[in-house]
């Protein structure tokens, strides 16, 4: 199944993963911390969205020169802003392994991320595509909109499934159409084809974050790398609470937790299991499948090449991943 | 005098501070803290970087389409790196107003500096020229490196004049020259013309720093609007506290500080005493003054234009200021 995934990029995705671990710009890993922070952060990630550049970069004019420092640039901007988020969460792990901010406290976070964000403008602006970089700098305004959006609407009991359609768009989704776009841009691909490569980034993105929200509450501390039910715990409603909400209006765990009655962890442990066992579950289940339907409805109508299996193969594990 | 700075350039810059009080880009300011937030941030600058670029921009030709989005581009991103900044430092006032952190903590404060992170990239893509791009990333680049350098070497006493003016360079004054480059580029001057202003912006750029930090200890509370003696509590070693240390190695106020020793305020008010009254000021000025000079020295090699009564204005008034 991976090899399906990474199939004909693969060389070039361990080119952009030594692209990363190479990063010094100004000579700033003179500094052994620094060294150690950017090995603690670069390490141990999918490298999803330098995958989806390379893959809607190989329907047309396949050009290394451009995709991989793209690809390095998407994979950049997500890790700067994972490092600022986990900062603003207090977030003791990251994929199983301890964030900037707990080893190396809020204000080097801060800076680290900061830094990160410069590298990744850096390789969008050296694919010298004006185009490129107005979607990079479309994208992070986009991350920072949903961010403050979040941010002002934690521990809001009062939000519907189009705000956190919007939220998700701007937090993940908009990252992964980015990457899809750019990729297609770069490759000189036609508009047409941009536009069904970017609706794959968006949708997957979409269903990857549904994905992530469900897999929240009903995966385990070791598969998530932190803990269970941490979104609630930060105040961030995502679906599967949004469905406790509607569902329970009169009394329900998370409005519970949210309005400061009852024993925190009670509350938490109650929210999940009443998404493992009602039809909570299979509905989020089913809307991320349904986005990831969505994701490859038109990829048939570009050109042949091997990356579409990649790409359905992807849209297919999206639904299926438990981390 | 301030006719004479703002010169020709005079009505771009309130258009510009029309572009930065209307900024909105994903509707945003939905969010009425988020508007709050904004206006106190945006207001109350000197808009310096916004007319070195408008003013460097006034050499050939003109073009406002390009050189007002670059002009915003950076005084935003400039007001990012300083939003971050105070959260570091946990400052409470910057330019004699409450800090975004000390309003609405340290959180808001990275996500509303990444927000702004966001804006300026986007405006700098609005020149439609990679070669602006590229030096706006550059700038971000130096920067940040600048922070990670300055986080790095903090409380540490064993610093020369190399260390320091590169960390001024990066935290200052490459910013400076980025908006002198950017406006000469997007103006089309021939590189010799380009050369000269980076040069201007450069230099300038490390006689505003010098002076910056020369006021930290001379300047009164209210002329600051912020504490005397900040950059000390911070650990920063500037110009003025590196010459306490190389005059009385035996033993200073700022080691004392550093290293924890008698109370911190008589340690503070001794080097604030000794910079004021010994010849470290004068030095220090001196410094500065030459910079200054150094910036203007080849202006007169550019074609005539009303900007460069302008730009040696500038430079004149940077050495003279008290705020």
């Amino acid at each position: 199944m991976k090899d399906v995934i990474y199939g004909p990029v693969n060389e070039d995705l361990e080119r952009v993963k030594a692209m990363l671990t190479q990063l010094n710009p100004g000579g700033v890993t003179d500094f052994p911390d620094s060294s150690a922070m950017l090995s603690q952060i670069l390490g141990g990630g999918k490298l999803l969205r330098p995958l989806l550049v390379l893959h809607a970069g190989n329907f047309f004019n396949y050009n290394p020169e451009k995709l991989l420092p793209m690809a390095a640039s998407a994979e950049l901007l997500h890790v700067s802003t994972l490092v600022h988020d986990d900062a603003i969460d207090k977030a003791d792990r990251r994929r199983g392994r301890p964030t900037v901010n707990s080893i190396w406290g809020t204000d080097k976070a801060i800076v680290l991320g900061d830094f990160l964000f410069a590298c990744s403008g850096h390789l969008a602006a050296e694919t010298e595509s004006i185009r490129a970089v107005k979607l990079f700098a479309g994208a992070l305004a986009n991350i920072s909109t949903g961010e403050l959006r979040q941010s002002f609407s934690a521990y809001n009991l009062d939000q519907g499934f189009d705000q956190y359609l919007k939220r998700i768009i701007g937090k993940t989704a908009s990252l992964f159409a980015m990457s899809t776009e750019t990729g297609a841009v770069l490759s000189d691909a036609p508009e047409d084809a941009v536009e069904i490569l970017k609706n794959y980034g968006l949708k997957l993105g979409i269903a990857f974050q549904i994905m992530d929200d469900l897999l929240d509450f009903i995966g385990t501390e070791e598969e998530l790398g932190k803990p269970v039910g941490s979104d609630l715990l930060q105040g961030t409603v995502t679906l599967p609470a949004l469905k406790i909400i509607e569902k329970y209006r009169a009394d329900n765990p998370v409005s519970r937790l949210f309005e400061g009655k009852g024993d925190k962890e009670s509350n938490i442990n109650e929210a999940v299991a009443m998404v493992k066992e009602t039809e909570i579950m299979d509905e989020c289940l089913q809307g991320a499948m349904d986005y990831s339907r969505e994701a490859c409805k038109d990829l048939k109508n570009l050109p042949a090449s091997p990356s579409i299996e990649s790409l359905n193969a992807l849209a297919d594990s999206m639904v299926k991943r438990r981390n």
